[in-house]
């Protein structure tokens, strides 16, 4: 069976790179080495901030993300995935640059959202919000969010490397808040999320981008599902 | 302060590469993702087995492992280091193919053992072993080594992903053996034994070759260190 290789572009952050490495890494285990799926990886954390880009108070990441996506597939990459739900902004400088598919972690995501109206809580950063990337996929849902600056100050503590039980609680209460309003599922739309909150941190079923991008990942690597069409 | 950009031939096995990053991100974090180092990796495990190679019992993985150097070169790595100890016996195959620095985890690791002549225990695949990488490293030290075959399943086992309390538990007995036989310090010269083996599970110092890499390489991004001359 041919085994395609993926491509990761990452970095945004560092951290949630490495997450969604492991997540794969986990869905690949077999009997040897030999059994797992070969990842490219560019973890590049010195990309321009993607929030400040999208509110139009710093330069664009597109370009050099455009250029770490030709390298990816230079290097051998069969497809790409984007370790950041806020850098989908700019998908399409991707897409422009590359001749492999990008799969998708905004669709994913809201592909495993199960079918109904139910109000849903969405954790997501700034840029992501702003860039209506989650909103256009749910399409009429009522989306519930937390209080943006307490999010947005949780994920650059985050970024700083702390995953300490603080944060995490401070997370835990965010997505309480969402369930107690009335949120029947929780997207962690955001990689930094799943770094500090669990299935088990919230009453309602937690939606992990970064594990749902692992999977299709996974899935399409080991043939188990097509390439996307690009 | 320029950065420079660390590139990882990686795969052998894929959770030691996670591991190796993960210890170079942890010597990363900064106020941003921007203070980070950019990592590009190519966390291949679809090599051939390294200590069948060695062994005479396999084909070579040199010209695969020139190739990721050369991929990681051209994508923009400024030096390169391979996180896994026996992948070192084809450290020429490399070091021909590329025109940047490749650091040596086995010098690295034998100078940060301290000075004097006291035994040393080395827990090494048999690859390692048979291409004599940390003995000549070591010169004139007495070395310590555990059964060769109790290790090996170690290693294999733990490839298949298993880092759980009873592989753990057999590791710290193959590191005690050494200990109890007059080891004053014991070098964990295979990647994969310090994804279950720590400071604290064995009675003498332990000289993790993916800790003192990760420090290596990020002194080296950080410009601390200088770039070793090719």
């Amino acid at each position: 069976m041919k085994r395609l290789t993926v491509g990761i572009i990452g970095g945004m952050g560092p951290a949630a790179t490495l997450d969604l490495m492991d997540r794969m890494l986990r869905l690949s285990f077999g009997k040897s080495d030999q059994d797992c799926v070969r990842m490219l990886v560019d973890n590049n954390p010195l990309l321009p901030d993607r929030n400040l880009a999208i509110a139009g108070k710093g330069p664009s990441p597109g370009p050099q993300l455009a250029e770490m996506a030709r390298g990816l597939e230079k290097s051998g990459a069969d497809f790409l995935v984007i370790a950041c739900n806020t850098a989908h902004a700019f998908a399409a400088d991707i897409r422009a640059a590359i001749s492999i598919p990008l799969l998708d972690m905004i669709a994913e995501t809201v592909a495993a959202l199960p079918a109904g109206s139910a109000p849903v809580g969405l954790m997501a950063a700034a840029g992501c919000l702003d860039a209506g990337l989650y909103q256009k996929a749910l399409g009429a849902r009522t989306i519930l969010l937390p209080d943006r600056g307490a999010l947005m100050t949780l994920l650059y503590d985050i970024k700083t490397g702390d995953t300490g039980a603080a944060i995490k609680a401070r997370m835990a209460t965010l997505a309480k808040g969402l369930a107690d309003q009335g949120a029947a599922h929780i997207i962690a739309g955001c990689t930094e999320v799943p770094l500090v909150l669990g299935a088990g941190d919230v009453a309602v079923p937690l939606l992990d981008s970064t594990a749902i991008l692992a999977r299709a990942a996974m899935d399409i690597a080991y043939g188990r599902r097509a390439l996307p069409v690009l």
